[in-house]
């Protein structure tokens, strides 16, 4: 039986604090290749939550559901060739079956760009056919160099949208609507605010004509790109000579987009709410929303009594989960709160003199006793509580550590205190380049949402002379 | 846009029945590396109906769900022989990334056992640790050489449950449970009746001490190996040494099982209850349950009010879709009985002027007209008549084309029509290859509830002159 070790405080080292956290909460495991994960019942119970959620959200748009195959043959994978420089140095490759020589190479999907293209190939023929919105859950390799539970690892899980349209306004619609049903899913059920933007040139997918991205602030002021939206244009229906016929009988290359949000944001949950008493799960996504703690049940039948009265009247409507062990309370209590169980109850033969239970959040521990009779009206409150709580705290953060820069020397101090920050620039690669050697910060995003300064103001990097309006946010990111 | 073409009778040629059906019936395409499949909506949507399903049962059993990576470097996978020597010659290998050799060469798993052996290997360490009961849903790779949509395939999807224990009648019985499990599932959801019994010893999973299987007869009478439960006993464990302290202080290693279905059951779906119109879906699985159809809606305005009506009614209970397209009835009609709908209703002018509607059953082609205000009353009792009606039929096919045979001679007659044929037979490896070899079939299993005769009598092989009081059923299989 595992013990609760301690975890470093969040203030002390936030890398180590993360990784404590990740493994205290019995999150994850490594896998026997270097790089990946094992996705234990506390973690994938979440991604599982947010499958749920969006899967409704999708269905309500009329998204459709498939799956493609894991494996893209070489010669398929190298005709667009932007895509194919972004992806190859990470491509996990298949050359054999056992001991066997394959004839032709196959890459373990990076992304399924390519793979939709041979479908959309396939399957359209007439503008009658058009929009298909298609997206898939699925896995995706990328061998990466440095690895980071979550946050980056060899293997991933992700949903992956991909649309073909007749109209490319149709297309740029979407693209920009999927980038803001990011945005509110984050909202709504992460409890995590992000600064929605298009990315810059140099940022943008290997690909894509442009891209889109919600950015999260991290509790050590580092961004986390939580999503991405992809206008994709005609980049691959040219390369893979996707075609329709329009109404007038003309062949017309497709529109196409794609989207995605991945296991990235189990790591953005754990290091937007966390604590140095372990992570904290929004509730809307908790796999257990709430924890039935028995109290030395041995010395009063009661607390069993009342524990299954409230597993049975909460789990109408709520996920609830009873430790009936004979652990120490407090070991119980500490248990529940690494594993970030939103709210505990905890259900002891002192309180039940009173036929009371206590009620614990997890997020500000704060305890209320009642009558066990009355529970079930308090959790609905609390439980929403909680989630704009978290969302609360994570929006004053965002806000107070988002500063705009005019000055290059400035931008560099306020970059190295991992702020996000705001400055005028003109998009320029090399520009971005020479940021990120200088300061180990890169573009974000173009925000969409601004209160910009009326007049144009002098590019922010001293050697450039051009006078911009466009304001890119920069920061440290995972 | 595809129109529909003509599907080959099932009675004349039931392997192009099946692939014109899979085709028609908008559920596959095929992916760009040979022998891979693409899931479109209309497959995809009924294997996401089992998995919510099995979902429920599975947490409702205490089965957390779990996701472990898909790569198994070799030196992990060489360890147990059985296991390597079973799967090896299936096995795609990734060697490189990009173009750089990686140092160890890395499996696509082809199942999961040595990568939960890891995992357990890591996370047990006492006897309060057990039991582990863990289930994934996932992708994995066989490499096959000869292919068939939804039945064999180079790439698949499954569940595959891994449990741990410290107690081996523990383990034994849950492998029967799961097995049973499944057959009941196959029953309730699927309406697919089967044969449960235990695998001969040269039929068994490679590693395992002994294999359960659940065993459908499809129309054309060959036998289809729906779901496998394994007892693995400590084969895995002394091979990857995972041992736990029981309650001496003693070291022990802990007994396993793992079982599994797959979206060979999709196949099994169609070749169980697909007629010459297309395919049948179950109704507890049916992505759509309802379809409802508008006739010459341009003409009656009441026919798009109705049909907006009857879609708010019914969506609150069931899986309702819309066919709103100015396409001719006919095809409609076709269109939706080719995708196996299990309820179609037909929204037209001429029933609505005495406000009518006429509900189709896809099985019988039953129709009943009734007031559309009455429908929500019949659809629930229609949909039940039709899965137990898909059901009976099943049964009594099965019950039908099982036959018992106690010589060598009938037994091929038997089994060259296609039959399931029950035999008395000692479970020798070199008479099972011998039977394979002489009529094609394959010891499926044997079956656990045979009201069998109460005296031994000869094993059915002529070189054989032993008795027995085993029964096992053989058949051609899929």
């Amino acid at each position: 039986m595992k013990t609760l070790e301690k975890i470093t405080p969040l203030e002390e080292d936030f890398a180590k604090w993360y990784t404590d956290v990740v493994k205290q909460g019995n999150l994850v495991g490594y896998g026997p290749t270097k790089g990946t994960l094992v996705f234990k019942p506390n973690s994938f119970g979440i991604w599982e939550m947010i499958q749920k959620n969006m899967n409704e959200i999708f269905r309500s748009k009329g998204i459709q559901n498939v799956y493609l195959p894991l494996l893209i043959p070489e010669s398929l994978f190298e005709i667009e060739r932007d895509h194919v420089e972004g992806f190859n140095p990470e491509l996990a490759t298949v050359t054999h079956v056992g001991d066997k020589k394959l004839s032709e190479r196959y890459f373990i999907r990076p992304t399924s760009e390519v793979l939709f293209a041979d479908v959309f190939k396939k399957e359209i023929e007439s503008y009658k056919d058009l929009p298909i919105i298609y997206n898939q859950w699925a896995n995706v390799v990328r061998w990466e160099k440095t690895t980071n539970p979550f946050l980056r690892s060899r293997e991933f899980l992700w949903q992956e949208g991909h649309t073909a349209h007749a109209d490319p306004f149709e297309a740029r619609k979407l693209t920009k609507d999927m980038i803001r049903l990011y945005a509110k899913f984050a909202k709504n059920y992460l409890a995590i605010p992000v600064v929605v933007g298009k990315k810059t040139p140099y940022e943008k997918f290997a690909g894509a004509c442009s891209t889109y991205t919600i950015e999260a602030m991290m509790k050590d002021g580092r961004a986390l790109q939580a999503g991405t939206s992809h206008y994709l244009a005609q980049n691959f229906s040219k390369a893979y000579d996707i075609e329709f016929k329009d109404p007038n009988n003309e062949y017309v290359y497709v529109y196409q987009t794609s989207w995605g949000v991945s296991t990235r944001l189990l790591g953005a949950i754990i290091m937007t709410h966390g604590d140095n008493r372990g992570v904290i799960i929004p509730p809307r996504v908790a796999p257990y929303q709430i924890d039935l703690i028995e109290l030395f049940a041995e010395k009063n039948p009661k607390v069993k009594k009342v524990s299954q009265f409230l597993n049975t009247v909460l789990s109408r409507k709520w996920r609830v989960r009873i430790d009936a062990t004979d652990k120490a309370p407090g070991y119980k209590a500490a248990n529940s709160e690494i594993q970030g169980v939103p709210l505990r109850i905890e259900i002891g033969p002192r309180d039940l003199e009173n036929d009371n239970v206590t009620i614990v959040r997890r997020d500000t521990l704060e305890k209320i006793t009642v009558n066990y009779k009355e529970v079930k009206n308090h959790i609905k409150n609390i439980l929403e509580h909680i989630h704009n709580n978290l969302y609360d705290s994570a929006l004053a953060r965002l806000e107070q550590n988002t500063v705009w820069a005019y000055d290059y020397d400035e931008f560099k101090k306020l970059v190295s205190q991992n702020k996000f920050v705001i400055i005028p620039f003109c998009c320029l690669d090399e520009a971005e380049m020479q940021i990120k050697a200088e300061t180990g910060a890169t573009a974000r995003c173009i925000p969409k949402k601004l209160k910009k300064p009326k007049k144009s103001v002098k590019c922010i990097m001293p050697q450039c002379y051009r006078k911009t309006n466009r304001y890119v946010l920069f920061a440290k990111a995972y």
